[in-house]
């Protein structure tokens, strides 16, 4: 990968004003150094009139060599999701507590983007999940998720049931709240509160975690990062599958959600010294004893 | 209690044709033995043309001594709260897998209502939760509930926020899916699928639950029957409260939900012998081992 | 009771040269205030020449009005079993981080114990459990335990079986670690960490919780305080059954362990707005988010 | 892999009278198709006087293309660790209920050998672990295990405490019964019963689960195949590290012990058709409902 960053992507949280005045700090720091900096089209338009070109989010990706996040896990989730097919690298700078994927300060930022630039730096990829919803043998929603493809119930409020297969193979019908196919990402997200193992990021697996399952003696499963998960639904009012939290489908009576790897990977560059563990003890409390 | 029983309500699971002729049998049955038959209007209307009396299920109450419910623990529920505050004993028939509400079998019915009819039972009284909705200080909903008060997201599928006291003092405050107010009757029931404990039939207490918490020290709770557990929305964008997955109320921000003991109980005749822990055995297959 | 101590024991936890001057303080700011001041043997033993009475601590049951513990909970729970059939009310000093019996610092302990001798203070009742080991139908050991009554696989490693019984009822065989009966006091403790729920403190009820059982669907059950919880071994090769993690028995084939609630019961006394989910939340790290 | 087996170990459960008749029942059914049949010493003792050839376990891994071990997972167990390092691959027969390793009847063991002898059956590789357990920075101890690496409490049953390391990395300190490093395969034992996932097989991985820990926050981990995963012991009295459950090793303070791959897999030989999901949902009572 290169290590030389001409151009450069700035993308804010949205609707966060707070965040202008670091990001047209960052904006500078990289002008500074004779690096072309561009914002996205929605951030720019939450910072107010600005001097550095304005372009989609999703022409960004074809134009930067690098992209920096800045904001929470959220926002991160999102960007790198868009942005993963044209394999641009990602830095995240957290202005509160940091996260699991934005995990440099705004008050070290500008330390670490020096050493970042100067090509210190570690390079971790993160599996993304390709999600299909199947409706009468047909596609009919494609998208992409970075933590998990959840199947929940709706608003009703009812147990659901489904059928779980992977690779073809039966697993289980789960009466339960839902399920959810997480990655290594998505492993200290949501699927972490319904009692599922943490993955290490740096693998290639999917967790498979029912959740409130009705047979208690359901359990978390572990399968590989190249098998296909598939979840059928046996009738389906009220039922709903959510991506990322982000966007979400209904479905309809026999529909059926496939997930598999998706073809192509998140990067994010790190701090050389970045300690995923260290991380997990911050943010899991695990530090602190009884 | 008076174990003569002069007249009899039988109610059946609804819209459900196949109840129709052991509801008949045990009509007849009854009237061999000089007992007045009483059916609820919404049975009567699903098995046809009949020779029996027929009420609307709110007046049976005060004139029955006796009610025989035919269906699952979904019917019998329903039945219990409505019938709670007449202090009507019921008996449970279940013409498919036991319940734990239903546990006298269609095939077995005869002899069991002959030895009950005979004066030989057992009572068992269940505590019921009254739940109530306050909105901007003023009670909005007055429900009651035998298994469980479940607040939880709603169908955007994002978790909720909210404070948890009891008697008054602030427990803690949860980022989950929600959470169960269960009284023992419910404990075995969602509570259960959530990581709650069993509670014995026999107690006065509530059990307090999270679902899926991000506090992942979070852990069930059980306090005292007379307490009163409160839940208050830190926002209430999309959440619902349900009270048995019968009736519904959607919460507004702010909103709190107060469960405590309801100042009635409902009354359970089971057969001599009655043994609750083979019936839990028998449900979440204990006798089997690994 | 009396709110007015002339007589006070004050204990310290044994083996600990640094409760030397906070207990020495105490002692002369009691008998600065005409109160008669008693060591136990032990401590007074570890705290070297003294100028206080000194008396066995079973025989400072009958002599005191009050009991004044420095130290931990583990010193608490030996001592407040030992007073326990005497009556004598307990206060828990705790010089490091708050214990759940020791809920007082040592900072501020001067002027708490101001507050307490002017009769302000609140009583709070402990259930005590009462076990007894039964070896070829004869009682071979009896003991009170103030947390919880162990039964567990010794260190040969192996999972055991044995039956559970609640009052003559049969409830499962398990496989498994073990079994904890815990009193609501214990809940908080190892029973918490095996996924037993938190039992309100002011609850007479007793937990049982199975060890890692081998029955996936095995859970926490929640019976009367006066019931009786019975384990009885299949076979008995290497294992033990442990009292407060204070002392334990080695069980033979066929022994029984019986637990049930004790004929006396600790009292602790507290400093008024002593609040008990505040202590949890500080114990548990619940006030933190993820 | 060859398909022509021309010498074939056949090993019984020791201690097991009863499997002599069906090990001599295929021992001649092997050498009616000209198969030469080779017992180990031990099972040899335990069927009495007979034919066919006796050798160490050890000495047969140099000498046969097949061994027939026929018992329970346990007896599986220790043939394979013992087995692999020579490539034998493994049939595992069993006279009960299937387990996860012996998952041939013996109802169909002649007909099922029968394809496996003509070619058809597909060929499971299961990852072995290698533990060492280091002593003032010497290896005491080398033993692989292909279950799991159990570090526990011994007999007096206090909490333990330890640091976890994976590939140098500080994890967290834990303050439990003890912790599992688990292989896939062992994933369905021990692990599963503390509460960790379920690995599929087919994968490179080890999980790190905690038993009942005192911090409620810990969860399971799953790390890569070729991480090395380290414990090391705060103070060890009466702590010792099982293998397998076959054997195990006393730690003393400062003690560690590290558990990775080991550079030898374990071969099964399955019928055409095998299915893990199907086992699972026999083995755990997946296929009933509540």
């Amino acid at each position: 990968m290169s290590t030389s960053f001409k151009k450069v992507a700035i993308i804010g949280k949205y609707k966060s004003p707070d965040i202008a005045l670091p990001l047209l700090d960052m904006a500078h720091f990289l002008e500074d150094r004779n690096i072309s900096v561009v914002l996205d089209r929605l951030t720019a338009s939450h910072i107010g009139d600005c001097a550095f070109p304005v372009m989609e989010l999703d022409e960004i990706g074809a134009e930067v060599e690098l992209a920096i996040v800045i904001g929470g896990d959220g926002t991160m989730l999102n960007i790198a999701r868009t942005l993963a097919p044209h394999g641009v690298p990602l830095v995240g700078i957290n202005q509160g507590r940091l996260g699991f994927l934005t995990d440099i300060s705004v008050h070290t930022m500008f330390e670490t983007m020096g050493h970042i630039l100067a090509g210190k730096f570690v390079t971790e990829s993160r599996m993304l999940l390709a999600a299909e919803v199947v409706s009468n043998d047909e596609p009919v929603f494609n998208v992409m998720a970075l933590n998990d493809v959840v199947v929940t119930k709706g608003a009703a409020g009812n147990m659901i049931e489904f059928d779980v297969r992977v690779d073809g193979q039966f697993v289980y019908t789960l009466r339960s709240d839902g399920l959810i196919v997480t990655s290594p990402t998505g492993s200290t997200a949501y699927a972490l509160s319904s009692g599922g193992p943490i993955l290490h990021p740096s693998l290639c697996l999917m967790g498979v975690v029912p959740i409130s399952p009705h047979t208690l003696a359901a359990r978390p499963i572990v399968v590989a990062g190249d098998s296909v998960v598939e979840v059928r639904m046996h009738e389906a009012e009220d039922v709903r599958v959510h991506f990322d939290s982000h966007s979400h489908c209904d479905l309809n009576g026999d529909d059926r959600v496939r997930v598999r790897r998706a073809p192509v990977e998140v990067r994010l560059l790190h701090p050389v010294g970045h300690n995923y563990y260290r991380m997990l003890r911050e943010k899991l409390r695990w530090s602190e004893s009884l």
